[in-house]
């Protein structure tokens, strides 16, 4: 018997995939120039020094290290590396025992649902999020219920969060800087994230766990750097990936940090190398670990990200369209001319525009704009975006 | 509140891996040479070729394709790639849509049990087998359930297998060649396999799908091949990994075949990409990937592995101990001169000898000997054995 559950999730179709293929149709025909703004996509290459460290472990180490099995939790000597990296950058106290190697963040975001929640539970989110985190959740047998967006600044809503935090919840997922927002919350809204867990927290009588997606910290902009979620709250799990930040994405590498303040940190790292055996995860290839543990500290050039997003920033509001100043990572998110962003969507195609509704971001009204592709590109769309504005809405 | 299922899985210690320890802290004492026969990790260095091939793609290749997004089901070339090489080597007619790239076999099963089973079915493996198929099948909610072994000669104890195959049973889970035996069944075993199952499926009026577990295929002894799994039955899922073939046990790189006969396999290799979403898989290592996809007709020189197998093959039997000759694989699994083999093994250790009972196995009063070691070892291990049988038994 072919499984139900999976089947029927063939039929859901993905409207970013589903524009994409779209728009790649359109760049074949050839008629108009393409923006595809659809895919968040690193477009910045490697550091050299990420590839130069795979050759030399290629062509001096011993093979069978190299290789070799890495043991469940990782590679002690690159999970040491990597907590002495947080610790130099962030002011944190981690140890390599507090560090889980995943596979990417969406490794990482699979082991914390099971660390902390059995089915049954639930999990709190905030409009708007990544659409994967749902499929992501539902084996875990735990609902995942989504907080109403503070479409003001897109911090957080605190009078509606409030009210949905029930005895049933026992994580809280954020993503700072957002996608698709591009938002980063404040050390202010941290606070108060952090004071109003820990209030329930004993109001309840158990713990609630703060699942911190954090694959774009360190694209941040205006010379800023991200408030590192830990330091807010004892009981945060950190989950990363270097896709963003050293552009390899299909590397899938990333970890899950445990901070050691939650006081069992060493108990969760282990039970994470359970949760592996039962998922088919046996840890991130062992040279890409080794080669990360030494490029750790650095990442590829971001810095067209930043200038991708003040261009964009600024055709959008000069053009009258409600935008919040993205604080990092490389999106943006207009507030959509008409209330339905599809039909917004669909006429910025026929001019070669392609955005995403926020629909699935359980945001409608809004669209991302993923501006991770070259900045003369994005130049020559500027005029694309207020021509298609005026001609559609009288911009 | 922290997950209390696998809070609970903690404290189950690994037997091989106390035994490992032990072993470790013994050679670092120095008394004795230690021969640890516990673990089964390859022996041999990686084909330079695999190395070279990286090399070139870090060197020459575009660093947003190298290290780029992977489709969630794979990279299309490799999985062209790998769909010939098993064309040419086994007569099959598998295109690259049939192939789903893993994670290794872990990677792959995972894959496999959830596509073909639902909460509450039963899956039925035959004694003795690796252990860690428990902790793969406990979070699908299916049963694994044990057929007992034929200890003639570690074929199939078919009479057991047809008294359990129920109406419940939707998957038959294969090794061969296997861990722990070594042995690898006959094309007559293959054919009565799946004559049975064919007459159950048509009896139970529904599929009966075959989860083949393949790691060890290439590793065959006596200049044969391995029979090829999917001639023999159109409903097999075939599960690889390239840790033993390539010697890169750490790179987790392997594929599920779905064989085109089941007539279906579109459908569930796309079901894969859905299945990869909710246990936080995407792709391996997309460098890894397209350095398989040229190296896929290879091997590491695994040659060592037929020599240390007939030396102590040659041993065990010489001292009376009954041992089936293994057809493949890095493992023997001889009959415990006592019905203890905790016991026998503990006795072993004592004359720096680290062999495995299997009773995790499934198979008490057997040990297994992984001797994927240097053949001097193996040779200087030889009188140690035969001592320590003569002493404490009186072989």
């Amino acid at each position: 018997m072919i499984s139900k559950t999976y089947q029927a999730m063939l039929s859901k179709k993905s409207v970013i995939r589903e524009l994409s293929e779209q728009a790649t149709a359109m760049a074949k025909d050839g008629a108009m120039e393409i923006f595809d703004y659809s895919l968040g996509n690193p477009s910045v290459p490697v550091p050299q020094v990420f590839n130069d460290k795979i050759v030399e472990l290629l062509r001096t180490g011993n093979p069978m290290l190299v290789h070799g099995y890495s043991p469940s939790l990782g590679i002690p000597e690159v999970k040491e590396k990597i907590a002495a990296s947080l610790n130099r950058r962030f002011a944190m106290n981690y140890e390599g025992k507090d560090i889980f190697m995943t596979s990417g963040a969406a490794g990482a975001l699979a082991h914390a649902f099971r660390l902390v929640t059995e089915p049954g539970d639930e999990i709190l989110t905030f409009a708007p999020y990544f659409p994967e985190y749902g499929p992501y959740i539902a084996p875990t047998g735990c609902t995942l219920r989504t907080v109403p967006a503070n479409t003001e600044n897109f911090q957080i809503n605190f009078e509606a969060f409030e009210t949905m935090l029930n005895p049933k919840v026992q994580a809280v997922l954020i993503n700072t800087p957002n996608n698709p927002s591009g938002v980063m919350y404040s050390e202010e809204t941290l606070r108060a994230l952090s004071d109003l867990l820990l209030k329930k927290e004993r109001e309840f009588g158990h713990e609630i766990w703060l699942i911190s997606d954090e694959p774009y910290r360190e694209i941040v902009f205006d010379g800023k750097t991200a408030p590192y979620i830990s330091h807010f709250y004892p009981r945060t799990l950190s989950c990363y990936s270097f896709s963003k930040s050293l552009s390899i994405p299909g590397e899938r590498i990333g970890y899950l940090a445990v901070n050691p303040a939650c006081g069992v940190s060493d108990m969760l790292v282990t039970m994470c190398g359970q949760i592996s055996r039962g998922i088919g995860h046996n840890c991130p290839s062992s040279v890409i670990q080794l080669a990360v543990a030494d490029t750790c500290d650095i990442t590829a050039d971001l810095s067209v990200y930043e200038t991708n997003m003040n261009l964009l920033y600024d055709c959008f509001t000069r053009m009258g369209l409600r935008t919040v100043r993205p604080g990092g990572t490389f999106y943006i998110m207009p507030k959509s001319p008409e209330e339905d962003a599809n039909a917004f969507s669909r006429k910025a195609l026929k001019h070669g525009l392609v955005f995403v509704p926020c629909d699935t971001f359980a945001l409608p009204g809004y669209f991302r704009v993923a501006y991770c592709t070259d900045t003369e590109k994005v130049k020559r769309s500027l005029p694309v975006i207020e021509d298609f504005l005026h001609k559609e809405y009288g911009l």
